[in-house]
């Protein structure tokens, strides 16, 4: 039996940009999803996923034929369990064991679809724990990259290679295309948000085509998110670096994320909470629409203020995740 | 006695960047500045105004001094008395009347400072009441850049003649540098929502401007808000022109100004608050900082929705006012 966890990441600049090939700097936090791997005697794949921030759900179904055994209760669940068995399916075929059966145990404390990369960090810990379980140790890239395949082959084609290997390296990461590097950053004082929902990341991303599409500005407004990412890891990379910058960056970020149209009530008012407790900038993290906002505060204030704030259901510090995906 | 009256404006697009040699469009609202001029027989200037949103104030001066004849409480009263005054030089110097004294009444139902070009109204409504009553009926282009010069000596040589030209025609105009023009647009079912404060002008303009000169990306935000009036501009002028379309580009201004720093919590929240209550669109009007916002709503959802949030503290349907400065 093998275990391994990876951390979720935000977004300190560059979400939605980063599909038209603008850089994006996500940067790992210490929320992890913990997968426990263990070889079976037959084929059968067998799923058990608990603290998902929904229901625990257990699902068990052939590895052949693809069909769930139960009824799935929501889309969300279901996606969960498509990005197990694809991560599943990766593994197999790395370590040319395509008929191996696993008993797979998700825990994560990374809440779902709110713009944390919950489903990166489960695809890959999977990966990693289930080829650790055939006796492979893969490359991280490796990793990063069959992960990067699940999340497309799930994601009908829309993904980003930004989440999937900023969970595998951890710490703050550049992805521009297929260009990932690892930076080399200070740690920064996270202070996360969640007001308790999640957007429709597919109708958030087709918003913003539509937008680009259409008008030019809105694509030169995508371009200027580019700039800004690209001033942010120029600034985030110098010898101490000024918060006070990296804060005013983010905030001029989310105000072109809410000129594309994916952010919302709640998620403003979690950003102007923060920014009036003091912090050095806010913006919403993922694809919008609800979930999360990052901001960054060294003192306790924007944390505080946040706890009060009708707007959000949860707060936490969040350090920067120095360690990607761990295998034990 | 001469009375004459102008009315305030909203910004349908393009407040900030028209800073920049920018386009924006201004549309002239039902709120109108009425002032009252009756000739003095000596040289003294009396100012006395009323319902200006602050404590009704007397004032009472020699012409030839510029001096306040009495303590003058706040900051924007004093303004406001500056306007006045300036308003009655700019009419005397026209009408070749330098020492001529006068009692002046103010009066307004537009908010000081909200962003609705209060001064502008009571500035071009002065102007053309005490030429009148010196017996001068002066061309409406002259009243505007007389009123404009006044505009920029009070502020100190930040001004454009988007406010001035908007107030003295009325109905919807479009101002460029200094070129200036009225629209042949349609009525438009605007909802004005006041958080009962405003912002300081100078500080978010000279704000916008360190943004602009440090930051390339925050140049091309101003661009970007021009793109976006030249857009509307031309849905303004269509046959039946898109409401919807039209709502969809003011959402996205006000996302570029927010970028740009010049919104608050509580213009963003009476902004979602009007999204949510089905508003075509919504977005802050003037220098933001605090103030009002305007929606476009041909139903009263967004009227009712905005009269039960906390962050406005008043809330009016304001027709497009085909008038501007008008003479009785």
């Amino acid at each position: 039996m093998v275990t391994a966890s990876a951390p979720g990441k935000v977004y300190l600049f560059g979400e939605h940009a980063v599909v038209y090939g603008e850089p994006a700097v996500p940067c790992a936090v210490e929320r992890r999803a913990t997968v426990r791997v263990e070889e079976r005697a037959d084929a059968t794949l067998r799923v058990d996923a608990q603290d998902l921030e929904i229901e625990g759900f257990t699902v068990e179904y052939g590895a052949a034929t693809d069909e769930l055994g139960v009824e799935v209760p929501t889309e969300l669940l279901e996606a969960a369990t498509e990005y197990v068995d694809g991560a599943v399916e990766q593994a197999r075929d790395a370590c040319g064991a395509p008929d191996t059966g696993f008993d797979v145990t998700v825990e994560s404390d990374i809440p779902l679809g709110a713009g944390l990369g919950s489903s990166a960090a489960v695809v890959v810990a999977t990966i990693a724990a289930t080829a650790a379980e055939l006796g492979v140790e893969l490359d991280p890239r490796e990793v990063a990259d069959r992960a990067y395949q699940v999340e497309l082959d799930v994601q009908d084609g829309q993904a980003s290679r930004a989440d999937t290997f900023c969970s595998t390296m951890g710490g703050a990461v550049r992805v521009e295309g297929d260009d990932c590097r690892t930076l080399d950053a200070p740690d920064l004082p996270f202070v996360i948000g969640f007001d308790g929902g999640s957007g429709n990341t597919g109708e958030l991303v087709a918003g913003v085509r539509e937008l680009r599409e259409r008008y030019e500005f809105a694509a030169d407004t995508v371009t200027a998110i580019g700039d800004i990412v690209r001033r942010g890891e120029a600034v985030l990379t110098e010898e101490g670096p000024s918060l006070d910058e990296l804060g005013r960056l983010m905030d001029f970020d989310h105000g072109l994320l809410e000129a594309l149209g994916v952010s919302s009530r709640s998620l403003d008012e979690m950003v102007w909470t923060a920014r009036e407790a003091g912090a050095y900038g806010a913006k919403l993290t993922g694809a919008g629409g609800g979930g999360c906002i990052v901001a960054l505060d060294d003192s306790s204030a924007t944390e505080t203020a946040l706890s009060y704030s009708q707007a959000c259901e949860a707060v936490f510090r969040a350090e920067l995740a120095r360690d990607g995906v761990v295998v034990s």
